[in-house]
């Protein structure tokens, strides 16, 4: 059997249910290797028992479904078999009683359609399905990463005044096109005080003779992301600015050493708490007197750009094995400037490895 | 006030409300008219009672909340400042007693979090807010349908043996964005016999010297959408295909003949039922012995790609005046080639117009 379907059997055990619904379309691509339902709306159904596994979907997607998915037997829904009436079918076949759905996914309006053919229903927790990365999911996210640094050299060369926000964004985004993959999410170009947004909406700003330039963007190959960001100058940086490019770059090296130093305990099984990393750049950043990171230290990433772990000071996960992650410190100073710098990092084989490559230095043009 | 905070006033009263939680991000961005939060995350919330407005988001986005939302009191929510916790502040203040929430939008575990705050809640029904377009929303559309009949002119120059599915959607969304928009959804391209999967992943197929090409594409302009489908050939199509083609063009024709026969009764409030008008081009397709359309003829359209209405054989919504929608007959025959014609119409005025002007002629390149 399929190693990825066995977790969620797992999981079914675990959480004594006899069937689970999973929804989230991450969840889907992992499940099913099959990555063409929407986002926005709801295309797709797996009903996974301890002995059946099925995938339910409309018309659009039959032909497909039937020669990319093997474990899953299809069944088609339509405006004369509605998802509902599928679902009773099911739950009678397999004298489901106990049956789980994922909370953190499925709408207050969709529980009340699942309610109407199963009033009572569990929350089936997905949200470890996807932390621990396989070998090969990992070579996936380096490919992106390396497809990102190859961006990010291009785009340096074309980088020069009265080009605009937009502009770099389109260029970047056609060179990740032309090397196979996709941006795995809007990138964001900020520009001189722009940059002291930490989610600026990239615009028609026209570049300066002497600015900085945040550039934040990511790479989605076979539907695996990266992520990074890199912030540089055009002319030379004033003081003030360097200063805090160097508070940046050493608070990210603070975390990666608090890591490193923690790491030879992991495979004796005491982990790394992602709350003390959040902590080690939090706290040096705010020991200088800058503002405290607005926002978290990191976030894990895999088939979306935003998952699990999340290093925050408020995070409850452990970093271990397996897990790739984002370490991101920034300082903004509203109606300055804003300095962050981005990396994906993995802990792998009992090594913290920097997955991203391009050079952290200071880069003027 | 904004027009638009008094339509969701209207609501409350309507619903004997005294409070809602909007969360939805295009119902955010029609209320609030920033589109930068994401998707794919909770990065936002809008808090509305009859008096006051406010706007809860992260230190990731106050200043550009600040700057660019004017009629909203913004709460920043941050790890010291829970969401949940902000809420509570806001209900005492307001006292609110009876809450509302988009139950269409919200998770159940959001739900929860929201419930351990404030156990009873209401739904929140927003379906309704974008149905029916201002002139303002109409002419955005209007605009990102032009950009895609222009796209589409474009693209047709760049047609050849060879090329890809994926070089084509690449060089189309290029094309988009040198025009100051986006792409609204990820571009279908489908070679021949991929065309007959209606929602066929673009690939690296290969355009034969003597092929079928379905283009499936839209333009996002100023946050509203377009949305076109032309199937169009690469040399001479076969008998087969020209019955087909023809076929498809005279379903979406009588759909088109029975809005505008039933239109004059619009004003004196005799509305067009959506369910019928898919009827008219359904029942057509089915009585030349063709396969059912495996999908609804057509879907509601504005700051999101589908929305209220649809049209659809179970669809119980009422087409009328300033409403935006899609009509998109297919016929398909799995392992040969689909055809499938869209074009984007509103009823405005009193008259059906069609926002799409590419020409729906037989194309042979």
């Amino acid at each position: 059997m399929n190693l990825r379907i066995s977790k969620i059997i797992a999981l079914l055990n675990n959480q004594s249910l006899d069937a689970a619904i999973i929804t989230s379309v991450s969840n889907i691509t992992y499940l099913t290797d099959y990555s063409n339902f929407s986002n926005d709306e709801r295309e797709a159904y797996l009903f996974i028992t301890k002995s059946h596994q099925y995938i339910l979907t409309d018309g659009r997607y039959t032909t497909e479904v039937k020669k990319h998915i093997k474990d899953f037997e299809l069944i088609e829904i339509s405006s004369t078999n509605l998802f509902k009436d599928a679902l009773m079918g099911l739950l009678k076949k397999h004298s489901v009683e106990s049956l789980g759905i994922e909370e953190e996914d499925i709408t207050v309006s969709e529980l009340k359609r699942i309610q109407s053919v199963k009033s009572n229903v569990k929350n089936f927790p997905t949200h470890t399905l996807r932390l621990i990365k396989e070998a090969s999911e990992i070579n996936l996210m380096k490919k992106a990463c390396q497809i990102g640094d190859k961006a990010f050299k291009y785009i340096l060369t074309q980088i020069k005044p009265g080009i605009t926000e937009k502009q770099i964004a389109s260029k970047l985004a056609n060179f990740i096109r032309e090397n196979s993959a996709e941006i795995s999410f809007s990138t964001i170009v900020a520009f001189g005080e722009n940059a002291a947004v930490p989610h600026h909406q990239t615009g028609d700003e026209r570049l300066s003779t002497n600015d900085l330039i945040l550039l934040d963007f990511g790479v989605k190959y076979n539907d695996y992301c990266s992520d990074m960001t890199r912030t540089f100058f055009l002319g030379q940086p004033n003081a003030e600015q360097k200063k805090i490019y160097d508070a940046v770059l050493n608070s990210q090296m603070k975390s990666i050493e608090y890591i490193n130093s923690h790491l030879s305990s992991v495979n004796n099984k005491t982990y790394i708490q992602a709350a003390d990393v959040d902590y080690a750049a939090r706290n040096y950043i705010s020991s200088l007197g800058y503002p405290s990171i607005p926002h978290s230290l990191g976030h894990g990433i895999g088939i979306e750009v935003h998952e699990s772990p999340t290093l925050s000071p408020i995070s409850k996960h452990i970093l271990t094995e397996g897990m790739v992650f984002s370490i991101e410190p920034g300082i903004y100073l509203p109606g300055k400037f804003g300095i962050r710098i981005e990396d994906l990092f993995t802990i792998y084989e009992g090594k913290l490895t920097k997955l991203t490559s391009a050079s952290s230095e200071q880069i003027i043009l």
